[in-house]
This record gives C-alpha cells, structure tokens and sequence, in this order.
C-alpha cells in the first residue's frame, strides 16, 4: 500500500507520546474513535494507516513518524493539506517537522513546472545568480511604476516584479499597467539584446486572478507572481496545472504560521505546489530569521527530490547591493537576489544604483562555482 | 479617510515599541523605506496610515493599534489578508489581536448570507439550538454512509454534514455520495414533516469545487461545508458572492496558528468572509482549547457588527450526547452542536442514541431563554 509520510514533533513525555501519536494518527485518516473505524473491513484495512517510528528527543519532545494511505490524501489537493496538517494543526502540542510523498503520488504533484533550469532558459543566463527588484510604493501612478521599471531594466535587473500591495487599485489599473511594463522591459530587451522578465502580482478571487492571468500572458508577461498562503493552495494548484504558461513566483506573505516551519512550508510545499521561485525572508534583513532557517529553506528548494525540479530561493525583505557577495558565498548561484528599496533609495540616481547592483552579481558569481554550495 | 483598524501584539519592551511599531506600519502600508514612500504625494498623504495608540501592557509586552487606508485593503479580498497579517505574520515577536472596519467596508464584506437567523429560517427551529453530526469514517461505501444518514435523519438530527475527509474517492464518489444522501433527508423530511439538511463536504481544487457545488446545489441539498484556511479565503469570498445559494458551514482544518488567536481568524475573518456557521475544536474534547476560548469563540461569530448577521457556532472535536445540557448552558440555545464519533459508537443502536442526543438537546434548551447567553 501507498503511503504519505508525515513526521510530526510533539511536546509530550515519553511515557504519554504513545497515546497521543495514536490519537494524532486517528486524527489524521479516520476521525472516528478507533471501535468505529474498526467495524468495517475496508477501513480497518486501508485507510487507518500505523505509527512508523517514535523516537523521544529529550526533555519533553517526541518525533514520530506515521504512514497515512494515500487513499485520502492523493484525491485532490485540498485532501492533502488536510491529512498534512489539517486537524491537528489544531494542536498547539503538535507541530508539523517533515513528509515524504511515494512515488504514486508524483504524477499528481509534479512540482515546478520551469524551476531553477527552466528559468535559467528563459533568460538565457547560466553563471550567476539572477537579480530582481521590485515596483513599489504602492499608490504610485502606472507613470511612475512605468519609471521606475525602466530604470530597473536598464539598469541590468533580471526579474521585475509587482510588489505585493499593487492589485487593481484606480491609482494604477491592472491592465493598464501590465501593458505599460511589459511594453517597457520588451523595448529595452530590444535595445540592449538581453531578456528582462515583468512579473505582474495577481491578487483578488480565483475569477479575478484568472482574468488577469489571461491578460497578463496575452501580453507577453515572462512570469507571475501570488500569494500562495492568501490564494490557498488548491487555487496555486489549480492554476499551475490548468491555466500558467509562465513561470510562478511565490510571496511569503500570510504563511506566517509557528506551527509549520518555514522550510516545510515555503521550501517544501509550495515547491511540491508548483512555485519556481520563492521568495523569503533573509536573514540581517527586516525580520528576523536566522542564517540556518534561510540555508535551510534553500536547501530544501533545491534538493534533489526525485523527478521534481528544483526551485529558485529568492531571499528578500531589506536586502541591500552591498550584500551581493556575501548573499552568493551563502546561497551560491542557484539564487535570485531580490533587491527593492535599497535601490529605491536612490532616487534620481535609480538607474545607476541598480547597474552596480547588477555588476556586483556579475562580479561576485565570476569566480564561483556554478550550481548549489 | 478610511482606515482599516488592526491590533497587533508586539513582543517588545517599551522603549523598543516606538520604533518597532512604525516598522510595522510600514511594513503593511507601503513596504518601502520612509524616505522612498514620502517623496510621492499621493503615497505620503494617502497611503502611510498612522499609528492610533500604543500601550504598554506590563512586562515585554506592548499593544499597538494601526489606522491603515483602505486603498489596498478594500480592493479585493487578498489584497485585505494582504494588509491585515500579510507581511508581518513573517514578524514571530508580532501577533494579530483584533481588527474594526470602517463602514464603508461593509458592502464589500456583507458578511453571512444566512447567519443564525436565517438558518432557523430554513428549519423551522426556533426555540432551541441545532443539532449537527457527520457522515464518517472516510472509507465506508456510498451504501454504508446512507445508512448513516438515515439513522442521524430519522433520529432528530437537523444537519448531517460530510466528514471533512470526504471528497471524490472511488469508495463513495461525490456525485453518488450527495445523491444518495440528498434522497435520503428529502425522503425522512416528507416521512416526518421535519427538514433535515444534508451538508457535503466540498474539496478540491475552485473548478472541482464549483462543479461539485453546482451538481450539489441542483440535488438541492441545504448547505454546504469547507475548510477556508485550505480552500483561500479569496475562493471563500468568491464561492459566497457569485456561486453560493445555500449556507455555508466553515471547517476549521489548517487554520491552526500561534499569532492569530482562534476567536479572530474562526469568529471575526471567517464570519466576515460570509460563513454562516462556523465548526471549532470545543474544550473538554480532542484538542486543548479552554472555556475561555471556546466562549470568545462564540462571542465574536454572534456579536452585534452593524448590518453584518450573526453566524452559527458550532463546537465539535469529541463531543458527547451526556454533554448537550453542559453545551447548551454554556453557549446558549443560538448553537449548533455536533456529535459525530459519539453517535457512531453506539453501532447498530445508532437510531435509539442520535433520537437520545435531540431529545436531550430539546430538553435541555426548553427551559432556557431563547438567544446568546
């Protein structure tokens, strides 16, 4: 039988972590008293699964590991976040530490669709990390926004995305400003023969998100960007497998959660959900995660993980031009340098402020080795 | 102008508070340095917000209230998750506490279509609280689960709702499921005079879930559930302005997280987003919430907010048919209580125990005042 592999910390002591792993694991296939599900054949056979491993970590912590039939799990991809992390994220004594998916369950979650070498490909840049800033303040006019993109394209950045807050607020209309970005890194891809990717930020209902995906692509956009923990996972999902033919870029922003860590949530399932890149928090920037949670989000993006392709970290959140080097040692490459306001600091002098934000990636990749450290 | 009013709780001592708040502000305003925002007129006078109020709460503790324009916030529902704990759910040492919203964003967010009121409306009860079970465990035969549903039908129950693990699997596919089960309230309803509504459980993917409302909603079942925490609230908002003709029930299933508390996200988001009865994990059951919470809760689904109608609480996770009279003193008689595995332990006797859980709950609220405690 198939089974997904969920491996879950609990704060209990040695002596009660059996009890409460029994519970967890009913939680998590039969939500029944274990009489009940044990009446029918069928059930008791195929769909209440078995603790795998218990292992005390001192203290009061427990790991446990339980084998959860796909049965449930596989159906759809509301179901898999259910069995996941659904009930028992109700748990405040139980949080969420990793999972393994079989291999039945990879044709239903093939994952990024471009990722790390498709993206790569559509840039055609292979020795360095790519760069990416960001049109904000919102409340801008789609003149300004349109300014400022220039200048970020000019200035030799690889991604230009949407900040999050800019939707389809009257100040800067959707359409009006898709078209008048992606008119702008098209002329200035022509101008200098290098590609330079717009990535407009979809937000509002699934209708609303997919009319502006429709008119986004229809435009040319090289890539898009969203929400998965506002839009919902089985949204990203169905959107991934149905409807994008550009490149997706996930935000952080919502996934705040202390119960799953950061790494699962962004490295792993919204990877498994189809993002190629996804943006996080860096650390020494403004919030405060740690240099080992952001390596260990970047080690899990791009981790071999069977047939499924790797994902592009994008550190972010305050980052800085003089960081470059230090952000390439620590992720290599394989890394999407986002830089927003640091260039936006510089005003008038925005678009020589991110051409040495784009010569001091060229020059710190140089001499490093290609791919992952 | 209008703000949108959000309270955070903030790790942080007092002399820390100031600076740290006006991050925050920033942070869910313009997400760029202050000296970028400031240089634009419309952004410096429209789009910065103000801080209403700090307040040292003793300790390393600090509440701070944020007047953030509606620019952003009310033009579609992500960009409002967006602005109320977007970004700064990334903060560990920032928790959401409450938010108010101005007036005029009340047409946008009418809130529950039906509410308490008009589900009593659709049943025809008055006078004491309603009661809820499920159709469980995930693996019996559509056969199985008919039979189920007739026994919860026939024994009083007024809304037999789908497990939330139940979904589009082979062993009771969802369009034979909601059939079966549909034919089955009508039949008892016609045999007894009483209305029962059958509630499915919707999962997938918005196209699988609109299919599945729309074949549901042509059988012409009573209302429907899902789990807004996976589904995205977004979809939530959709499926209740454009596509829902029946209420909705909201299950809690993923929204386990530490820094938005439970009567916020369950009593005050997802009421707001249109649920109409909203499932909680009760204290005495399988989780860990306490009297406390369970009434805060209760509270929020159910209190005056201008225009916008009241929701059903529905506590559930391990409740027993012995606890209806404890329940309903507690929460009152505008309450739906759910008994799922309790009922279902009884087996063959499940008729004679779910007629013992309506009649209890019909004893018990006879002598109580009709409305909130």
């Amino acid at each position: 039988m198939d089974y997904l592999q969920v491996t879950f910390r609990l704060d209990a002591l040695p002596s009660e972590a059996p009890d409460l792993i029994e519970a967890v694991l009913l939680e998590q296939t039969v939500e029944t008293p274990a009489d009940v599900a044990r009446r029918d054949t069928f059930v008791r056979e195929q769909m209440m699964g078995l603790v795998q491993e218990i292992k005390a970590l001192g203290g009061s912590s427990v790991r446990a590991t339980l084998a959860i039939p796909i049965l449930t799990a596989g159906i759809d991809p509301a179901q898999f976040l259910n069995v996941l992390f659904g009930n028992v994220s109700l748990h405040t004594h139980v949080a969420l530490e990793s999972f393994e998916i079989p291999p039945t369950l990879e044709s239903f979650f093939p994952g990024p669709r471009f990722g790390i070498g498709g993206l790569r490909d559509r840039l055609g840049v292979r020795d360095r990390p790519l760069t990416c800033s960001a049109l904000k303040p919102v409340g801008l006019s789609t003149a300004r926004l349109s300014e400022l993109c220039r200048s970020f394209a000019r200035g030799g950045i690889d991604v230009i995305k949407d900040d999050h807050y800019l939707a389809n607020q009257p100040f800067s209309p959707f359409d009006e400003r898709v078209r008048a970005c992606q008119d702008i890194v098209e002329d200035v891809s022509a101008e200098t023969g290098r590609r330079v990717i717009y990535c407009p930020n979809l937000s509002g209902t699934p209708d609303d998100v997919l009319r502006q995906l429709e008119f986004a692509q229809a435009q040319g956009v090289g890539a898009v960007m969203l929400a998965p923990a506002i839009m919902g996972l089985p949204f990203v999902y169905q959107l991934v497998h149905a409807h994008l033919d550009v490149p997706l870029l996930a935000h952080p922003s919502f996934s705040g959660s202390n119960r799953i860590p950061t790494e699962v949530l962004l490295g792993r399932i919204f990877r498994l959900f189809g993002a190629d890149a996804v943006i996080f928090a860096n650390y020494g920037g403004r919030f405060g995660y740690t240099p080992e949670e952001c390596g260990r989000i970047a080690t899990e993006l791009r981790a071999p993980w069977s047939e499924i392709a790797a994902s592009w970290p994008v550190p972010a959140g305050g980052m800085t031009v003089e960081r470059a080097g230090e952000l390439i040692d620590f992720f290599g490459i394989d890394t999407m340098l986002l830089v927003g306001g640091n260039l936006l600091l510089a005003g008038d002098d925005l678009l020589d402020r991110t051409r040495e934000f784009t010569a001091a990636v060229a020059e710190a990749a140089a001499h490093r080795p290609l791919g992952t450290p």
